[in-house]
């Protein structure tokens, strides 16, 4: 049994909630009370607890959408317009360098940024799924693992079929995890068939798995898509029987009139991303419309490749200043909400909003506390906003996932997690010059 | 004499390049060289020498645009629209709170924040600018105070006339404190009438002084002054003597091509400001369309009030993906230009090239160091995208203005800062509770 006790915490249900002196209760796994700090040390006297004055609390983030391994090819391709990003640096690296060790030590460098950054689960897309799961329990995190379908063959196996059974292999085999779940992860209408579409959508129904798919990034695959199919990527989806409260739309940059309707009627969800969507100049998702289209949105760092930071945080930031400037409306996507996207719209995106997503009696302690008594953060009137407009990431200072505590003072607390940091970052020079070995001359990247 | 010895250097001058296993040598205030370690070794062989792997060493930020009393309202105002945020909250408390003690406590709180993010020089608009003058001495900063021209009167002065009459004094004051400078900063064209303009263009033109002004903020803005004025705001400047290349452009937010090809023909600056931008939703400013008609673009954060940060750091990131994403050109605004705003262009802006934003030898020892070693950017490629990029403000961990440490292992360093800054710290909850009992109770803040 311990406490919590934090000068705010913001639970996030109810909405809207910042309780001042107050303290969380917790018994193994699970939050037990929120209640007054005073109150709880009298119901619990024995209890270890933990104070921090200054600090909000918070539940843990949920990061909707990223490809953890390339954390690994963060700054291979900075500044190049994203058909040569793609075809003069991503995919030829990816396809000399894709193994279970590259995908397991891009998933621990990314664990480790990320719990750091306050993450607590991730919904990830990428080869050797197991690996990624690996990675997140040595870590010490949760994670909703992809299981891949894609046309195209790679080292992991020969396509969408084989991706398939070996991903439902892998489901079984980890049925007994309480921190892994599993999503059905077509990549793209561009890069999957009809056929395979059909598939995960019987899939995800018998087995009631959400399905996650990158739609609508650019407007070329809306065109190209209108010219091959004749209609929309969302619409093709629609009728491959795609849609419905368990799909997660990534990206969903480009949306008419529409496409709203379709997402909002189908009751889907958004995994908004918009560092990427800048960096790879796919344009500003029309987060404002989709809001008051009632579609809820969570958000995703994407992949180091993209972004080049696996920082939860500060992409919510950005997603509430975009609202706000490209929809000509300051009141667009308030603290509050951004911090509910964050947290628990990404967790019901992943069909755990039962378990995870805020701060509850009976919900998994995944918490979060950020220091807000530093100068940059003084005064603070709302905590909520100073954490959303004014905060850093590196003013959290202490991570749990499911009552353990995962990082402490600033620093990676579980011994596995430490060793297994360590052992990848003295083996990244390896993989640095790799990866620099294998760009042809002309495309060379400098830095060593 | 002193060295330092990162593992990169990206001077800025010459452009776009990063040296490695080189050394600054530094006498003084000033640079003295740059050249291979060892040779700067062998050269100096008595000089002291900070060694340090892993980092990328940068000439220090130059924050363009802020009002560093606003630390104090940070947070006061948020997720609200324009004019309900300047009516509602910051014109009525900045009517009852300012004074000198306001004025000092927030730059102070500012200059920390700033310091401890790499800024080094910062070009500030705010009333008693003789505290912040003070505070940014005292806090081992540089500045570019604003000698403030608005009509109407405050508790610092009756008006224009008065403004300009105690500013012009306390430059003489302090003409030989070399690490303070001053900027002629009337308001904006809504706040200034066009006899201060016209006193404000015949100063500049006798005293060498840059002129700031907020400019095309907002669409009101603009088509309040076509209704009185019979012009948009920024030819009603030039018609008025105002623009030239001592002109910096704040938020330049709405530009159509005649106003593009204004600025590009006088060689006025850009002071871009994308967080507040957003924030305010005033819009995107059409930067990669003013750095293709040649226009200067340097970065700034304005005030906390708005932002609600001044981490230049990530002001410049937000700046160059937001390029990116609102042009649709992935290859908008590179990573060693945006370095280049966030210095060079910064300093030059400043009529402060000579002196300042590049590691040139006989420029003042301005430095900041980066360490890209953390989990979170690792593998390096390209040092100066990791740091536009993937880097946070916190991987800064030292800071040199004129050649002194001012920051330390992330600390500040020098004595008398942090006693200024425990001093003000410990007086911001009172200011807390004055600004709370300010606001009337249906406005009324949390957060105490």
């Amino acid at each position: 049994m311990k406490l919590i006790a934090p000068q705010w915490i913001a639970p996030v249900e109810p909405a809207a909630t910042v309780l001042h002196d107050h303290a969380v209760a917790i018994e193994g796994e699970r939050i037990v009370a929120v209640l007054p700090a005073q109150q709880a040390r009298q119901a619990w006297p024995d209890a270890a607890v933990t104070e921090l004055p200054g600090h909000l609390l918070v539940p843990g983030f949920v990061n909707l959408h990223t490809h953890v391994p390339m954390t690994l090819l963060r700054g291979a391709g900075d500044d190049l317009p994203l058909e040569r990003w793609l075809r003069e640096r991503i995919w030829p690296l990816e396809a000399a360098l894709i193994s279970p060790e590259f995908v397991a030590d891009g998933a621990v460098l990314a664990c480790a940024e990320m719990l750091l950054g306050g993450v607590t689960c991730f919904s990830d897309m990428y080869f050797y799924p197991e690996e990624v799961a690996r990675a997140a329990l040595d870590m010490g995190m949760r994670a909703a693992v992809g299981i891949i379908v894609i046309e195209f063959g790679s080292p992991y196996g020969s396509g969408a079929a084989e991706y398939i059974r070996k991903g439902l292999e892998l489901r079984d085999q980890l049925r007994d995890e309480p921190r892994i779940r599993f999503t059905l992860a077509p990549h793209a209408p561009y890069t999957v068939s009809d056929d395979s579409f059909r598939r995960v959508a019987s899939l995800a129904a018998e087995l009631a798995m959400p399905v996650q798919c990158h739609v609508h990034e650019t407007l070329t695959e809306i065109s190209d898509s209108l010219a091959q199919h004749g209609k929309r990527p969302l619409q093709r989806l629609a009728d491959l029987g795609l849609l419905g409260p368990d799909f997660i739309a990534i990206h969903a940059v480009h949306l008419d009139d529409a496409d709203l309707a379709l997402l909002a009627r189908q009751g889907a969800v958004v995994a908004h991303c918009p560092h990427s969507n800048l960096k790879l100049a796919s344009g500003i998702a029309p987060t404002a419309r989709m809001r008051a289209a009632g579609i809820p949105v969570g958000i995703g760092t994407d992949g180091a490749a993209s972004n080049n930071r696996l920082d939860l945080l500060a992409e919510a930031r950005t997603a509430s200043l975009l609202a706000k400037g490209s929809s000509g409306d300051a009141t667009a996507w308030p603290a509050h909400e951004t911090l509910h996207a964050m947290t628990l719209a990404g967790a019901r995106a992943l069909g755990l909003g039962d378990q995870l997503g805020s701060i509850t009696p009976g919900k998994q302690a995944d918490l979060v506390a950020i220091d807000l008594s530093e100068a940059r953060t003084l005064p603070v009137f709302e905590p909520v906003a100073q954490l959303v407009y004014g905060a850093g990431s590196d003013q959290i200072t202490a991570v749990w996932v499911a009552g353990k505590v995962v990082v402490h003072e600033r620093q990676l607390a579980g011994q596995q997690a430490v060793s297994r940091l360590g052992e990848v970052v003295a083996r990244t020079r390896l993989w640095h010059n790799r990866i620099v070995e294998t760009l042809p001359a002309g495309l060379r990247l400098s830095g060593a």
